[in-house]
């Protein structure tokens, strides 16, 4: 009689309408049922991207249309700035070292953000800069980027700008066409809130030039072939057809609620976790925290990996530890796509109890305590 | 109340079970409980495939999986046999011209499949091809291939085999190392009775040292990158989660009811439907025709996309038509995957009764009693 209970940082737990929706008889993907549900599925999309772009829907995993991004705006010898700052942000550059793409990475610190002034910087001295690849809401370290003002600058550049907000779509703030955000790559197993397997780009005008210029090699991710099949309605390749029936459930819920309000109740979730990490005498790892996970430094002498494996062994409860050279000494809680209060407090009273094992000191109920204070305030 | 049936070539039917089994809640991939599902689909994705090779499972299309196989084995630059002979055999020096490797392509006409001998004879010409590209069972035509016979040729040159097994395999017979085919390209929408989502490569050891060499630019589907995380036992980028629990479910049906047994059962389904053609007076398009999808020319003056849409819009059966320069002229029905002779019954009776709507004269009854007879004689 075990529950489980997913708070990682994706996959996130799949409401049971959408899964039951998936766990329908097949259906053919060449066929008016399924063109019906694509279409709306990419007009629901436009609305949680908030743009009018073309979004391309790919069947891979959100590194699939990171590489999409790289290989169809550049081509080999081209230049990009690449933002690091964590695990997933380092991929940046390291797909443009595999296609041959020179790459300007601004280091940044784990735990901090870019400040965008330094890539104003960088573009002013390297012209010749394409690209800027950064993220939204960078999963290891639980750390927000002002993308706004970072797309400000390249708004007045030659260069575009690309962001992952694969974690933080539907969850975080994010106005691509107000802002001016080039190309969004995003996945399916976040803030949608349905098992792994889309992945998305969406593509401005001013990318898509790069698009027809791009001389990298190709074929599956390629977004000439993608825009073709989406113009007659539908995907190249053989697309997920179950995933795209549990997206089309999944975005008529956040229609439901409003995109506004989804971005409202995670940002008070994450909210209410914070403080109660703070009663509790732990310290937020992120200086400019996101909503989407909340990563918590782990207090000296006790292994972050340990406490994340009694929760989820002895209770259900699973989050997610530190990645590289962050492993055991932090841990991250999720709290977007489908939470709702009492999701947080057994997250948090989950962790109080295995603290508690662990021989941390703390007062019981503290964290739990501080958090509903929060979700009284936010009501 | 009206009920759908999938006879068409891919997706197949999903059994319940199955269709169950990926709606249970969610679990996350970097734990136990997935390690050890990942590693039952490993093993028996081994036993489908006859192979001891690694096999590596992509979060893709098929399609995915035949770039992955090109760009991991070949070089710009580099030669490749590509045999034609239909829509998917064409896409092998699709991707390749992609990539930039030249191709010898042996032309076939669609319908036929290709003589061994001529590849004998271009790789005697031609010293220099690093690869085959071939295609065991043709989607588009219905078309068996001998691969077995290819493969014999192959054993005793430098070139590596590739075959395209998406619809084929778990369908007709493959002896992977027996044979000796180098690189078995899958999918899981058609025999492995799954949605699709999930591509398969099995690498030889003589592939691997072309996987060595390849200077073709990859990040998504690098074979290095997907063999450091599967010798850990898990994938390197987020996999798809639910598509793996329903695939180690049909994959424990197909070892109960064992390969051998499911190929036999396909082949008996086919041999009904091929029987059931012919007393209606409908001839079958493949020369050497595939037990995993029947190819059957329309007779002139009738539109096989009007049958096609007839038979799903009025009955909810849904079959094929033609691609590429075949459409209208033929149609195809899948006997693949999860199929039994009731399945194949209700496919021929809708054929009839669209066939007497659309004017062809007949007897009604004659196509489902010849695959009576025929489904009696091989019980």
């Amino acid at each position: 009689m075990k529950k489980n209970r997913l708070l990682t940082p994706g996959p996130t737990p799949v409401p049971q309408e959408v899964l039951l929706s998936m766990a329908k008889p097949s259906i053919h993907h060449r066929t008016a049922q399924f063109r019906k549900i694509f279409k709306e599925v990419n007009d629901d999309l436009k609305y949680v991207f908030k743009t009018q772009n073309d979004i391309f829907t790919f069947l891979s995993s959100g590194t699939g249309a990171m590489e999409a991004a790289v290989v169809n705006l550049l081509s080999p010898g081209d230049t990009a700035i690449c933002v690091g700052g964590g695990k997933f942000a380092e991929r940046w550059s390291e797909i443009c070292k595999a296609y041959a793409i020179k790459t300007i990475n601004l280091d940044v610190e784990w735990g901090n953000s870019v400040n965008p002034d330094e890539i104003e910087k960088a573009l002013n001295e390297n012209e010749q800069v394409k690209a800027v690849f950064t993220t939204l809401s960078e999963t290891s370290t639980g750390v927000l980027t002002d993308i706004k003002k970072i797309a400000r600058i390249t708004a007045k550049k030659n260069a575009v700008l690309v962001t992952d907000a694969i974690s933080a779509l539907g969850g975080e703030e994010l106005e691509t066409d107000d802002w001016g955000v080039d190309v969004v790559v995003s996945g399916s197993q976040k803030g949608l809130m349905i098992p792994p397997g889309l992945a998305f780009c969406s593509v401005s005008p001013k990318a898509w030039k790069l698009v027809e210029q791009s001389k990298s090699s190709r074929y599956y991710f390629d977004f000439r072939i993608a825009k073709k099949a989406l113009d007659k309605g539908g995907t190249a390749f053989t697309p997920a057809i179950t995933l795209c029936i549990g997206l089309n459930k999944a975005l008529q819920m956040v229609k439901e609620e409003t995109l506004e309000k989804t971005i409202r109740r995670q940002a008070r979730l994450a909210a209410a976790l914070r403080m109660a990490m703070q009663a509790l005498g732990l310290k937020i790892f992120a200086k400019n925290p996101s909503n989407i996970v909340t990563a918590v430094c782990i207090p000296k002498g006790m292994d972050g990996d340990t406490l994340v494996r009694m929760m989820r062994d002895d209770y259900g409860v699973t989050i997610a530890g530190g990645q590289g050279h962050l492993k055991g000494r932090i841990i991250r809680i999720g709290s977007m796509g489908y939470m709702d209060e009492f999701d947080i407090i057994a997250g948090i009273s989950c962790l109080e109890l295995v603290l508690c094992k662990m021989g941390y000191e703390f007062e019981h109920g503290v964290g739990v305590g501080a958090a509903q204070k929060e979700l009284l305030k936010s009501e």
